[in-house]
């Protein structure tokens, strides 16, 4: 079964936005064995979505429908479908009771429009949203399934997860997707693919992709069986062979970031950490706290942006900084030790540099970071020359200090 | 003259990638006054393609190919767009010296099929690539004007500006396109759309979108008229009865983030801020030190991940959180306060909270969020539940503290 993703909305016709949420269907979709053929964007127009809905009847037998199921004006994926389809309206009572119960919980009047909400297209069934008022629509109508979903990810995906799974699961053809992601640190994308192409050329399935994110290589692998373990067995053939290529260079190899994987290695280890950043403002600390659990061993940062919180927070001698200036490597060094001391850390970890555009100097410019790395051993530190604009410099100085303590710990 | 785009590449429907060729023709094709009205994605499949090109004649005068025209077997856009508009191809002699020329200057034999490259359908003009070894191609076809482009952006951008935007220019209505954002926090989605819906109404010009991003909702407008003079009188007519209704809600209205905006208060005011974080982590260092030049009012910010650091770092008393619990309005008071006068700041943020998904209980549950806001007047603390994810969680936490930041300076 081939399907066609329609995401619905203007601001996705726009220069600054584009349609994403197909990336995660696309990748859900393969992996029950369903290849996404078409992918259309199309604004919040009446006529425009009846012709892509139309069109879409015409080549593909599911289609996915991203957006449009709001409760304002412009919101017009439920109806036109349902239009198209030649299928009425209706309200199904246990959709109206839980928006208004919702506004009662507020304390607030609902709205009229927000009851569009609560109406599905004869024949179909609604799908739950736990985390938004728009639920999802399942239609299976003569030759075609049509599936709508709330354009928002955080809705769209757990509610696909939860409902839509399952359900195409049934349907599916049984080919089974499998993949797998290697996430590379410290080459660059081109040695990589020198390394690992010897390996990876003779196979057709699985296909091999070398992608380039910020401060990673990745290497997807994605491999076809008829059964989830004979495609697991063609990963395992292809894939074991490029981890041992790639070494230590590897950090992860089931989708977990940098951050998590010093995570799991400082709770293994029974290991605290403390950061002490300037030029990465926060960026380190935010890092290593999107893991949930990582109180358990992060004990605090400090953004420490003049010189006299690197003193108060680090304990950065004045004169030191007076001396050397605050982008420097005994800077560096003093921030890690000295936030480590503070927070009493097994490990700590001090950043400075210069993020840029501006504040750059021919002596000391824009990109140069030093990462410093302190613990009861010894105190290492590193000089770092990033290209790129600031956010670039900002992610790679705090993607190099993960990397650092990521070594530190496994050794 | 409306435009589709159309991406071709099977790589462009993969989990991985997708088309952004697009974004950047929208704006230049935005620029001239052409509306991009649909945006598909085809594999490199003769049978998909063909399909896709066919729903477009049916649908827009303009239709923008992108991909596909390389010299290797599945590069079809050429010959399936030549197919369905019912062009013979024919070799033009000048693209076949030029292939020709380069691999005799390389001294590599030319694989026949690149000679494909030097092949345009009858009526065509061929436009030149600078940057890569596929030209471009122009067809004007009846009611119709399909242009073909090479798919790598460093090849596809200079090509298009060079020969396209004057060719656009002569054809195109002469119509301008402008736009304007406004962007709102504290307001939910439908509340604003209950208030600007009897405003927008009316218009068919600007066009008006709605749109909810995390913590911030987005009211689009797009204006089209003969002149940008024009186009900006009829988004100021719509825009200023918006802003008016939306009031203080609206904190910009050129594109600003919300810490962008806060940054310029507190550099007109000549204020200065210091913030100590809990549960957000440092996002909110991080996100106000994303802004180049915050180092003139940001000073630092304290990430208190333990009891101990929020005493050592903030100066919260000890007994305070031993008290009340660390996620507590006196311990938010605390922290602001203590970060405010460690630092030496105008304005102290304090932060604490549970962004779960863990650590919750039936009297402190997960999304509880206390953000207080000192300075030199009083100090103001607000108590929040934010539904949802931990990422969530975190970024509205930081939000209503920059919308808190951004109240308290402009009064």
């Amino acid at each position: 079964m081939d399907a066609e993703i329609i995401a619905v909305g203007s601001e996705l016709l726009t220069p600054q936005r584009t349609d994403t949420n197909s990336l995660y269907l696309t990748e859900k979709l393969n992996s029950l064995g369903i290849l996404v053929r078409f992918k259309t964007i199309v604004g919040d127009s009446k006529e425009d979505l009846q012709v892509v809905i139309r069109a879409a009847l015409e080549r593909t037998p599911l289609i996915v429908l991203t957006g449009g199921l709001g409760p304002t004006e412009d919101d017009l994926t439920r109806e036109v479908t349902a239009e198209v389809l030649g299928l009425p309206l209706h309200e199904v009572a246990e959709l109206r009771r839980r928006i208004e119960d919702r506004y009662a919980r507020l304390g607030r009047p609902m709205p009229e429009n927000n009851l569009r909400q609560a109406q599905v297209p004869e024949g179909s069934e609604w799908l739950e949203n736990r985390n938004g008022t728009a639920p999802g629509i399942w239609i299976e109508h003569q030759d075609h399934l049509v599936v709508l979903l709330p354009g928002p990810p955080r809705e769209l995906e757990p509610l696909f997860e939860a409902t839509c799974v399952p359900r195409l699961e049934r349907v599916a053809s049984g080919a089974r997707i499998k993949t797998r992601v290697y996430k590379v640190v410290g080459l660059p994308e081109s040695e990589v693919d020198q390394l690992i192409a010897p390996l990876y050329r003779p196979y057709q399935n699985p296909v091999t992709t070398i992608l380039a994110a910020m401060g990673t290589i990745e290497v997807h692998l994605r491999a076809r069986a008829a059964t989830d373990q004979e495609a697991e067995a063609r990963l395992a053939e292809l894939g074991d062979k490029i981890e041992l290529v790639l070494g230590d260079h590897v950090y992860s190899s089931k989708g977990e970031t940098l951050e998590e994987v010093v995570g799991m290695y400082l709770v293994m280890r029974q290991k605290t950490l403390a950061v002490a950043e300037s030029c990465t403002g926060g960026l380190l600390a935010e890092r290593l706290t999107r893991v949930s659990g990582s109180s358990s061993y992060f004990l605090g940062g400090a953004v420490c942006y003049t010189n006299q919180m690197k003193t108060r927070w680090a304990g950065v001698p004045a004169d030191l900084i007076q001396a050397h200036g605050a982008v420097s490597k005994p800077v560096a060094q003093a921030l890690a030790e000295g936030v480590r001391a503070r927070a009493g850390a097994s490990i700590g970890v001090g950043i400075t540099g210069i993020a840029g555009p501006k504040g750059g100097s021919s002596d000391k410019p824009v990109g140069l970071v030093f990462v410093a790395l302190a613990d009861d051993r010894a105190t290492q530190v590193r000089e770092f020359r990033f290209p790129g604009a600031r956010e670039r410099v900002r992610y790679w100085a705090t993607q190099m200090a993960l990397e650092m303590v990521r070594r530190r710990i496994r050794d």
